[in-house]
Parts: C-alpha cells; structure tokens; sequence
C-alpha cells in the first residue's frame, strides 16, 4: 500500500503548509490549533488533486479509502454521523487552492441530506422548513456544481412555485413548499440523469470531492489564473467541514469582517453581517446587510469574542486579515481568514502602520505589497462606482496600465490638434514611429494588432499613457470615418474608455480619477531602497523622460534607444537622404546634417543626467522602416528630394527583407557603412564633452551595439567607436572615460559570452529580442498563435511580458557565467520589457545581474520588486 | 629576456612540426635529417607571424636578434657569408603556411646581392651575365614585393632594352645589358621611393620577412583561405635558405616531380625539368619543358639519385610526393616535397594501391582522400582542356557542384519544354517550389538572390542539378527576353556554362564530360563504411530521390519534407482550398482529398525503402507560402474556386507576416488547426501498414514534428499523432512500431532538449533553422552582409555552408547531454544541410549524433568524412 499521506485533520495542519492544504485549509488548521472555534473537518491534500489529474481524472482507490478514514475520525470528534437518522452529520466541500481564487472553483453545502436524513432532521430540529430548504439548497447545488444540469431550470422552478402561492420572495415559502420543492427537484434530476438523486451520503461526498477537483480546470478558473500568474500545475486542495447555519432563526447569523479599512487602511474593525441568513443570502443583496458595529447591540458577547478574535488573528499574521463567521444559535464560528486584499493605497498605509506599529519588520511589511498595485498610484484609474455599473464591450492586452476616456480619432495629426478641445483617444490599426506626438498628446492608445512588445505598447508604457493593444475585435474603417467594436459601431468624435490595466474597452464616458500618490509611498520605497541590491535605471530617449524617470527614482538610463530621435521633420529627411545614398561622401553629408542634431539630443539628456550612467544604444532598426511604402508616399518624397520616383522606388524595393528582423540592422548596419556609427560616437562624446565642461562634472558615456552575435563583431565594432571617440577626447583636450558595451539579444551571443565578454565593457540583455529570437517568435506575428497557446496550456505565460526561465532564463544563467568568468568586473544589466515586470526582477536579481532598466513609469515597481527580491533572496 | 624559440635550424626541425613550422619547412627539416641532399637554412615559425600581428604588424626586437643570431649560424654552416665579398651567401625568402596555399603568398630570391657583392661574384665566377641578370631580378621581386612597386614599369623597361637591342628573348640579352638594366631599376626605385635601393643585405633580409609575413593578409590569400577553409589565425612560417641556381650553364637544371600520375594515380614517376633554367623560366612556358624520363639520358647519376630519393620519400611519408628539385652544376638539390595533390580518381587509385602495396593501412588511405573531392565523381564536371581556355564573366555561390552547359530559359515550363530539344539552363531571380519539374529538368540552375540554403540550392542539390546561386552581377530582364552578366548582355536562346562546384560563369558552351565513378571507389567506400560509427541517411521527398539515396549508400532517410508534395497541380487546389476554408468541416473536406495522394506518396518511398527508417516531417512552412501574391494570380485562383476575389484576397493579406520565418509555421500549425496533422499522420500510417502487408514486412514509421520550442508543444503533438496513429494501427489489425520525435531547430529546444526529451523518441537537429534562429540570420536576407563578414573577417566561415561549432555548437552539444541525460536511449540525428560537410560531420561525430542526413547526391561524401572522423576521434 501507498504510504504517502494525502488527507489531514485540521488538527494536524499548520498555516505554513499552503502548499498542501490550501490557503483556506492552512487557515482553518492554523485557527483550529490557536484554539478558536473552527468546525471539525479535514482537508485533502493539493497532490491528491494533482494525482486525480496524473491518473486520468480519477481518484485512486487508496486515497479514496483515507477519505473515508478521516471521516470517521470526524464522525468521532463530532459525534455525528454522515447519513445517521439519529445524529446526523451535515458538511460543506470547499476548494481552497494555495494562492486565492475567490470564486472561481466550486462549493457544495449541506452534504449529507437525503430523504430519511431530511425527514429525521426535521423531527429533531422541529424546524422542518429550515431542514426542507436545506435539502432543496443541496439538491440544486449537486445537481448543478457536481452533475453539471442548468442551474436555471431550478430557479424556474422556484419561480412557478412562488407565483403558485402568490409571494415574492423565498422566504415566503413555507416548509410544505421546500419539501415539494425537493421533490420536484429530484424528479428533474431523475428525468435528465436517468438515474435517482444519489441517496448514499457517501457517494454524494466523494462526487462532489471530484468536482471540486474537476473545477481546477473551469474555463473561468483557468483565465484567473493567466491573469494572475498562478500555475496550472499547483492543483486545488478539497475541505470537507461540518455545516454550521447561520440559518437557524434570529440567533444566528452570517457575516464577513477585515481587521482594518481595506480601502483606506485605516485601522478599525470594518465589515457586515446578516443575522438568521446564510452566506447565499448576504451574496444575492435582497436584505441589506449591517455594518459590523451594529453585532454590539444584537449580541455583545459574540461582538466581543469576535473582536478578540480579529485582534489574536492580527497579531498571529502580523497582516490584515479578511475573515468570515457564522453564529449558529448564538454561537459564534470561524470559518475562515486571510490575509485580506487590500487598495494600492491602503496597502502602504497597513505596512506602514505594522512597523509603526511594531507588528513586522520593514523587511516583512515590504513583502506585503504587490508591485503590480502600484500602478494604481501612479496612473489615473477610472472612478469605481461609475465601473462597477460599467459593462465592457469587449477588450484586448493590457498593454500600458492607467484608464482613459476621450473621443475617437484615426491620425497622430488629429489626435494633436483636437487634443486642444478635449481628451481624445488614438485608435489604428497599429502605430508607427511617426505617430509618436500624436501618442503623446492621446489619453489613450487603442490598436487592434501588435502584442506586448508591439511599438503602440513599448511607445505607451514610456510616456505613461494608458494603451490597450492587440483588440481581435476591433475593425478601423478610417476612410469612412468609424470603428467597430464587437460589431458595434462608433463614430469618429464619439467617446470611449480604454482601462489599460485590465484591456477592457468600454463605449461612452466613465469618470476617472487621477493618480494620486499616498502619504506612506515615499517611506515605504525609501525602505525599498535601502534593502535592495540591484540597481534600477529607466528606458528613455529625450530629456523629458529622463526627467520622469529621475523623479520616479531611476538611478540611470539603461537604454537610449537613438532610432526614435529620426522622426521629426528636418531629421526625418536628413535620414532618408543617407539612406539612398549611393556613395560614402553622399551619405558622410547627410550625416553630418544629423550630426549637430544628435548631439543636440545627448545634450539634452545629459543635462538632466549628469554624472548618473546613461547607456546610448547606437542605431537599430533596418533602415527601410524610415522609408515611405506607398507608392504615392515614395512620389512625394521623390519630389521632395528631387530624385525620380523610378529610383527611390527601387531602393525601398531592394532595402526590402523577407524576415527584417533577422535582417540588415544592428551592428550589421555599420559593418556595412561605418559611417553611421561614427557620426553616433562622436555626437554622443561631444555632447559629453560639452556638458561635461558646461557643469564642470565628468560624464561617463556608456555607449552600446546592438545585435552582436560574435565575437568579430563587437571587437570590429569596439575600435572603430574607439577611434571616434579617442579622437573627440583629444580634440577637446579632456578626459573622459567612456565604456563600449553590448546588447546580449541573439542566443548566439549568450552562449558565446565569454568570448564577447573579451571586447565589451558591459552586457545589456535585450530580453525582447532574445525571447524572440530563442522561441523564434515574431513579436509581431505571434499574436496569432500566442492566445491558443495560453489556452491549451502549452505555455503558461506569454513569454513577452513574464520573463520565461526555464528557456530564456538558461541562456542568460550561461552568458552570465561565461561573461563574468571571462571578466570578473563585467557589468551586467537588462533593458528588455521584462525589467518592469516582478517575476522577471526576482530571476534577475538570483542571477547577479547590477541592474534592471524599464519604462519611468514602471520603475517604482521595479524599485519594490527589487527589494523583495532581496529579502527573499539575499546575496 | 623572452625565453620562447620562434627560429628554427632545418635540422632542428620535423615533419610532424607543420603547425609551426608550416609545411614546406617541416618538409625541408624531414628531409635534413633523412640525410638528403637539401640546401641549408632555417625556418621563422609560424607564432612569429601571429606575434607580428598581435604587435600591431612589428617584428618584435627579440625574434628580430633570432632571426640574426640563426643567420650566423647558416653562415658557419655554409661556409659563406652574407654580404661578403670573398664568399657570398645568397638566400631565398619563402613563405610556408601549415596548409599549402600555392602562389598565394610572397617569395624573393636571390637576396644578399648589392652592387658591390654583384661585382664580386661577377668576378668570382667568371659568369658577369648570370650574376646582374640574379641583381635585376632580386631588385624587381624586391621592388614588386617588399616595396610594392608596380611590377609593369619593370617589365616596360626590359622590353625598351630588348627593343634597343633588337632582340626578342630575355636569353638574348648579355651581361651588359643586365648591368644595365639592373641600374635602370635602381634608379626607378630611388625615384619611386625617396631612396636608394637597400645596400645592406641584412636590412634586405628583414624587409623581405615582414613582407612575406604581410603577404598572408593580402587579398588573393584571403580568398583562398575562405576557398579552402584555412583559418586566418594561423599564420605563415618563413624560410630562409641558401641559394642553389638552375641556370648556371648546361649543367644545371630545375623540375618538378610527382611519385605518382596525379591525374590517374599510376604508379610511374611523373614530371618535367628544364636545363639552364629558374623555376621562373619553367612557370613563363617559354621554352618547353622535357618529360622526367628524359633526365636519365641527360645525367643518368643525378636521375638515378633522383629516383631513389623520390622512392624513398614516398616510403617515409607514406603518401605519393609532389617534389622540386634544382641541378646546380651537376650537382642534385631538394627544394620541396609535399602530399601531392591528385584529381579524385587518381585519389582513389593511390589510396587503394598503397593498402595493396602494404605501404599503409586502410584508415591511413582514408585520410588521404579529401572528401568534397567526390563531387568530381558524382556530378559532370567541364573538360579539364576546354575550361583550361575558358574565362568565366562572373561568378556566384557554388550552390550544387558539377557543371552545366546550355541555352538560357526563364521560366520552369520552358525548361520543361525546351529541354526535349537541347540542354537548357534555368535562369530566375529566385526559384520557388513551383519551380520544381522545371529545376529537374534543366542542366543547371542560376539565380540572382538566395544563399547557400536558399530555395534553389537546397532543391538543386537534392536533385544533383548543378546550380550557382545568388550572383550579384545578374540581372534579368525577362520581359525583353535576356539578361545581363556583369554588365553583358545575352539573350534567351543563347548558351552559359556554369560550374557548380566554384561558382563560376562562363558565356558560351564549354564541353562537359560525365560522372565517371572509378574502379576503386567501390573498395574504398566499403573500408569506410566498415569503420565509420556514424550512420548515414539522405534527404528525399520522393519515390526517385530515395532510390538515388539508396544506391549512394544512403542508410535510411533522415527528412521528407511533406510541403514539396503539395505543389502539383490537383493538389495545390485541394491544399488552397484547404487554406481558405473558414470552418473545420470545410478544412477537413480540402483535407480529405489530399489524403489519398499523401498516402501515395508515402507508400512510393516506402516501396522504396523497406524497412530502412524513413523520417517524415509533418508541414513545415507558412501557409501562405502556397497561396497567390500578384493580384492577377489571385483573380485567376477566385475565379477557379468560385469565390469572389475580395475574399481570397482578404485570406492573403490575412495571412502576410512581417518575419514569416519566426511566425505561423511547424507544429503552431497544428496546434491551431490539428486536422492537417491528423491528415499527415492518418497518410503515413496508413501507407505503412499497406506497404508492410504488401510486402509482408514491418515498417516503422518515424514521425518528427518541426519547430518545437517547448515541452508544452511536443507534448500535445505527441499525444494528437498517438490517437490517430493508434486508431490507424487497431482499425488495420496490424501491429506496427512507429515513433514520435521533433526537429531541435530553435534555442529554445536546444536548451530545454531535456523536458523535450520526455516526450520525443528522437530529435534531428535542423541545423539550418537552429543556425538562423541562433545568429538571428535570415537566410533569404543575410546575403547582403554575410559577404561583407567574410571579408572584414568578423566570421571565418558562412555558418549556413560549414556548422559553427563555436556558438551553435555550443546549444548543439548542450541538447545532446541534457537529451540523453533524460533518456538515455534517444536516437539523434542531424538533418540540415551541414549534413553534408565534411568539417561538420566531424563536429557531429564528436558530440554523439546516430546519424547525419543530407542529399542523397552528398550522401558517398558524408560516408567518407563519417570514417575519417571515426579514425581521428575513434568512439
């Protein structure tokens, strides 16, 4: 026989054991062994749920056997019996997974009925109508959670009998109504199953054992958990409870509390309860329940256990806890606590308050809040009363957090100009680096392709605008000047709200709130940083978010992505103008009209910079994308240039790729026409000259390429921008140092580290393109496949926003390794997307990279992630 | 002082010292010290010249004072003295690399000379014309080479001198006129260079070192470098060894002399020589050189001499010997001897008489055969007179070997058409897969872009068409009917030849002559194959191509790609329709007419191929690789299908992506649509099971699934092929093993190939995709800068002709351990192009692949290079 243990007393669990039982499980053990009054029960283990599913979705005899064992040790701790006439024994069946789920697997109560038990019940309890509508209340439940039949025809039925006795509410219905009512219910069940409702209280139990195991995998428990980063593979724990009735007339009661406000944090006993109801009844919002207070007057003595037992919770968790009781004839019953969720903006109030408190250390209260939360505080969010009568019509990627509400507009032209009447909100197709003003003066940003990492997406987290991205069923009709949302039609002109936090669109106009940061955000991030060890920089082309970025706490810019600076009018035909270029000195001219520009640009942030490291990733992208598609775009620009159309046509032909990233970019670019990198090195070493004069400091510039895969690359790079930039130095007659580094964005830079190591002064893991390049997933065409990989489980996150360890992350470990064995000072940083994300930061800081760098706004949750890490991870 | 040794004496040295002291002076030093009669001198070793690199093109003060101090000591030995009056020493200069690179690097003669030393030996021997004629020509080959002077200005000035003489040949010209010219040259270089020519020999000399150390980096060595796979980093050594002359009267002579026919590989000695003469004179083909036998008649003790020595070279080295001798009055010296190269017929002659000789053992014989020579065997090659006499325009990428001649067409169904009237060649841009009857049907195939895993050179090479790909100086114009070449126009109708096997162009008709395989091929194969531990299977898609694989030898076949069959005309409807469908029972429809053709397809190889195994790769590319672009091809298509236009365009335009190549492809096909898989698998297993009762055998399908990146992906396609396969195999009655493996073509599979190996029977390394996707080099578009690569030598190789084994290799080695350290038994494999490398099969050998897979046209090849490996590295 299988030795291995798979079902627990309550007794015998401890709070530090939600891996096995649950969050709820743990809980109820962990109340059960601090003596307060838990009903008996046990819990079945989460590898009981993961061996239902290893064995095909069957529980294996063995642990069938130790269910049936545990409960007759419950039966003896009780007293009662399932199915006894005489002392009968009634229980719930609860999911209860390790992280909270709430609502989103299955609950079965009052198991144990059946007719003799109900017919028994009602002699002894005398109270006939509550055992009736207990036993219809179950007879629904089953039939619906465990048997899988339409909830609704149970409510028709309810119905018909209602208007049979002419009332309205069901608790008008008498004991001979709920008796017929279970009748008729069963009949039902008989009709559709073809079988009779299960009479065996046993057979009930361990069906209803399987459909809480079965729930693990319902689609709504299955988007849960893709919204919420849980596994797949951590299964459900089952707890099998005695029922206490909050039911059971005006001496009981149902209720739920917090220890403290969890909206405010506000330290207070907050919560509501419902006297003679069941938790059902306080759900479906026909009585108003009362605030917690009010228990004083009704019954004092309970008020005052229950105070006392808030209180001892508290101080057991060290956290707020969310707890939920029943009075069941004037006794009170714990059925459950938490540690309870919490408001971006209470939850730096409560930790706050517990080091004040002298409750936890700054390092426990620190791992109290979720990083994502920020995001709240540091975007506008929508008013929650006007979104909790919202409806969304449909929605896409949470592509950039905040919530926006504007009016429809199709061009970066428009959105610029009627931005100046009123909010507006961009939608396209997808945008482009021409578009960037426009994104800039937007609310929001609407695009119905592009994923994650999509240019609308990277553009909107930069600025802080709210970006939902990537909508399926948004079609832009332009031309005739409308969009379609979900087959709903809205004009240009016409409002709608964009939440970027969540993706979901909603038509016409929702209130929002601004951002608003809380007193306690500055003592709480001011503990993060003492704590953590890993550095975070911020990605930022312009002075303006280099700005944003110093004041969110960035210590440096780790991505100066130098592309975006070639858009604007004068730049864009200087660009182009080299781009066609047919000679060296053709394209050395044009560069020199770029150069005074560049430097311009580095100027500009370095001045806000200082003396703080700022990384500038020399040119990237393939330089068709600077170049028109349209034939009539190319008539004009040839125009413009004065060229035949004929001739600039067959250079944006024969700049043309098949798979451009994959193509001529990077440092494949200078390789090819070192001119380009030479104009960059020296803008960007003049400007550190100048500046470096003008405020009598020494700025350090970080100069990095793009693309490297070999060792021949960046050592080829490496003197040519050593050349240029030796030169400059000597020309100004300063020192500075610089340092030349690279990005690590192609596997085979990963793994041929060590070498690459011998000519870089410091790595910078482009995450992005590795993963691309390491799944071999187009950033851009992978939206078509991702969501049915989400879906079939074959990945469990996308890839592009949680940074994917077991593949990716291996090849980081090995460029890590292989980089600091070869130079033990290489410094190592990332400036993918995955620097803002706090799973990705926990992966980072265990590997040992110096730094992570991510869009300003991201990097307070960077700052925090950062210090969990630590805490969790100390090195 | 640095201790190192970086000179050596020739008696100091030894054959198995090539890696230092490159081979021509291992070769000298071997023949030292077997006592023949060579001419002193010494050798300055190969880490001299890396030295001289690494220090920036500087011979460093020390190996400068051991070159002198190793002169001193030729001196002694010799008795002479450099720059002396009374007894001066004359020395050549020669490169030597550890690979024979021949002409490609420098070489001066008849250094030691000044005007004083001239007049001297004029004296000294009383023969003035033979000394200023070795003055003038010292002063040419160190003006041209040490000083880069152009050559032309001297040869001008000796024609004036012929001209004033009124003479036609150099011999004519007497003493004085040598003298003469002798100071013309010096004056012209005092002229050129700002100072009078070089009077002290040992500045003479140092110069002459350093140039010939320059002379490895110099353009002409460099492509042959890449030619011929020799590593930049390895450097020439230089020799230095006193002058014997051939022209010193009647009595002296120079030759060269081979133990064996290197063209049939007879064993008779074969040569040539030349009396009164430099080895110059011999290369100028002004006068005619004897036949070796002749000697005897001429001097029958110095032949006889020459004889034995060439025996006994033969015997030492155990190889036939390519060897260069001098008569210096009567008097026989060795210059040189070396492993003489051979065509391939003569290798395989040599290499089987030597075993039958008793000379060496069968594995030594194997090494000798260099195994891309093979080609010449398998593939029609151009009379070796003809093309001697031809100039080729242009040339290309050698993408298939062999040669071709024909009349130029444009399009597959003209080749098709015009190849029953005559040999055509095939000219495109660019081929694709409708081109393919067309391919098989002409002589040779030329396109204007792709690489070396392009389209064209893939299928070509599958086909053993000669192809040359990618020619940047070609441009079609097949509108008006003709194409350019390097600027020349010719037109269709008209004849090219092109040669596979280098890439050349030719314009006209140069005679080919057919695949000849020689007696002993078949003896040295079955040696190799006996001794190789590495199977060998091919690539084939088809009933023919697998019969060509078998009778090369081919073991089994490693890839049938399924997408090459869908291409014909009633198929390519079915696959459209397919495509377009919009509702699985549509799909499955469009899906359920292939089916049939599919199983026939496989039923044909598996006639074929028995019980061999056979791998079969379900769906590869992107769909819409198989649908219409032009808008006219997409009208013609609707109208056939009956569907309006709009709508197929619609599916095309829905179907682009921006980086097909990492987009909707492989297994995401499936997974989003499973039903083509289950087509695929339905068609294998069912042809499996007819062919198996057919012939009452049992057939092992091997099922490989492409483009897997993670387990989640082999996983489910690994249990949708199971179901169907299973349902196949119970439906039949029949028991039949079959597999279920994946293509490790992603980083991502390389690096997780442990998860994925718990669900894969076997991986086969695709390593043209794990290539791509690891440098993040397109195939189609890395043509425009792998070129600029090779030459700024940021890569030694083009990583798609030979496998990197630095940085792929590295993922490659990586999934082998942690593949088989999950299961030990996992069958590997390697099916990308590289399977037919023989550097690469090396590699393969190494890491522990079962089996490589390639063309079947490479397939005598790969047997060959697997022996070897197995020889180098038994295991």
């Amino acid at each position: 026989m299988n030795s291995k243990k798979y079902v627990y007393l309550f007794s015998e669990g401890r709070a530090d054991m939600r891996e096995l039982l649950g969050g709820k499980g743990a809980n109820l053990a962990e109340m059960t062994n601090l003596g307060l009054p838990v009903p008996k029960g046990f819990t079945i283990s989460t590898e009981a749920c993961t061996r239902y599913y290893e064995d095909g979705r069957a529980v294996a005899p063995e642990i069938e056997a130790e269910i049936f064992e545990y409960l007759r040790k419950m039966e003896i701790m009780t007293g009662k019996q399932l199915g006894s006439e005489e002392n009968p024994l009634l229980v719930s069946v609860r999911s209860g997974a390790r992280a909270s789920m709430p609502g989103m697997m299955d609950t079965i109560l009052n198991l144990g009925l059946n007719d003799h038990v109900a017919a028994a019940m009602a002699n002894l309890t005398g109270n006939p109508r509550f055992v009736y509508d207990a036993y219809r209340r179950f007879i629904q439940m089953f039939s619906d959670v465990v048997m899988e039949l339409p909830k609704s025809e149970f409510e028709a039925m309810i119905d018909k009998m209602k208007e049979k006795r002419g009332v309205k509410l069901d608790s008008e219905l008498d004991a001979e109504d709920m008796k017929e009512l279970s009748a008729q219910f069963k009949e039902y069940y008989r009709r559709c199953k073809g079988e009779e409702f299960p009479q065996q209280p046993e057979r009930q139990l361990l069906e209803s054992v399987k459909a809480v195991f079965r729930s693990w995998d319902n689609p709504r428990a299955n988007v849960y958990r893709h919204m919420n980063d849980i596994p797949y593979s951590w299964g459900t724990a089952v707890n099998v409870q005695e029922m206490v009735f909050g039911n059971m007339g005006d001496d009981s009661g149902t209720g739920v509390a917090f220890t403290r406000n969890p909206s405010t944090g506000e330290r207070a006993l907050y919560g509501e309860f419902l006297m003679n109801a069941q938790g059902e009844d306080v759900v479906a919002g026909i009585r108003t329940p009362q605030p917690i207070a009010q228990l004083e007057k009704i019954n004092p003595a309970v008020y005052g256990q229950f105070v006392q037992i808030a209180q001892t919770l508290e101080q057991h968790y060290r956290d707020m806890q969310d707890m939920e009781f029943t009075i069941e004839r004037g006794r009170l019953y714990m059925l459950q606590t938490r540690n309870g969720k919490r408001t971006a903006q209470a939850a730096f109030k409560i930790a706050a308050d517990l080091v004040r408190e002298g409750m936890c250390s700054r390092e426990e209260a620190l791992l109290k809040i979720e990083p994502k939360q920020l995001d709240a505080l540091l975007h506008p969010c929508f008013d929650a009363q006007a979104l909790a009568a919202a409806k969304p019509v449909t929605s896409g990627l949470a592509a950039s957090p905040g919530a926006a509400c504007g009016a429809i507009c199709f061009t970066a032209a428009d959105a610029q100009v009627k931005s100046k009447d009123g909010p507006v909100v961009l939608v396209r197709l997808e945008t482009s680096p021409e578009d960037i003003e426009g994104m800039a003066a937007a609310q929001g940003i609407l695009t119905a392709r592009g994923g994650m990492t999509s240019h609308a997406a990277v553009v909107a987290r930069g600025m802080g605008v709210c970006c939902v991205a990537g909508c399926a069923e948004l079609s832009v009709y332009e031309d005739q000047g409308y969009i379609t949302l979900a087959g709903q039609r809205v004009n240009e002109g016409e409002f709608i709200s964009l939440d970027g936090s969540t993706g979901s669109i909603y038509l016409g106009q929702i209130p929002t709130v601004d951002a608003t940061i809380a007193g306690d955000f500055g003592v709480i991030m001011g503990w993060a940083d003492q704590i953590r060890q890993l550095k975070v920089r911020a990605n930022a082309d312009n002075p303006r978010d280099a700005a944003a970025a110093l004041n969110f706490g960035a210590q440096g810019i780790g991505l100066t992505r130098t592309e975006h600076m070639f858009f604007e009018g004068e730049r864009i035909a200087a660009m182009r103008e080299m781009i066609i270029s047919e000679t060296q000195e053709q394209r050395r001219r044009a560069l020199d009209k770029l150069l005074p520009m560049q430097r311009g640009d580095f100027e500009g942030i370095y001045r806000v910079m200082e003396e703080r490291p700022v990384t500038i990733r020399l040119l990237d992208p393939p330089l068709h994308e600077f170049l028109p598609t349209q034939d009539e775009d190319i008539a004009a620009l040839a125009k413009d240039m004065g060229i035949p159309f004929q001739k600039l046509k067959d250079t944006v032909v024969s700049l043309h790729e098949v798979n451009p990233m994959m193509g001529l970019r990077g440092c494949r670019l200078p390789i090819l026409h070192e001119e380009i990198a030479q104009m960059q090195t020296q803008a960007i070493m003049e400007a550190a000259v100048n500046v470096s004069k003008e405020k009598s400091i020494s700025i350090c510039p970080e100069i990095m390429v793009p693309l490297v895969g070999s060792q021949g690359e960046i050592r080829y790079m490496r003197s040519l921008i050593c050349a240029v930039a030796d030169r400059v130095l000597e020309q100004a007659g300063l020192k500075l140092d610089y340092r030349v580094g690279t990005m690590i964005e192609l596997p085979r830079a990963a793994i041929s580290a060590d070498r690459i190591a011998r000519h870089a002064d410091f790595f910078s893991f482009g995450t992005n393109d590795l993963t691309q390049m390491t799944f071999g997933f187009s950033r851009d065409d992978a939206g078509k496949f991702l969501p049915a990989y989400l879906e079939e489980k074959i990945l469990e996150h996308d890839p592009f926003v949680r940074f994917d360890e077991q593949g990716v992350g291996r090849l980081v470990e090995r460029a890590v390794e292989l980089g600091r064995g070869e130079r033990p000072d290489l410094h190592l940083g990332v400036c993918g997307e995955h620097g803002g994300d706090p799973a990705s930061i926990e992966f980072f800081h265990r590997v040992g990279m110096d730094y992570v760098s991510c869009s300003p706004y991201r990097v307070p949750i960077a700052r925090l992630a950062a210090a969990q890490a630590q805490i969790k991870f100390p090195r």
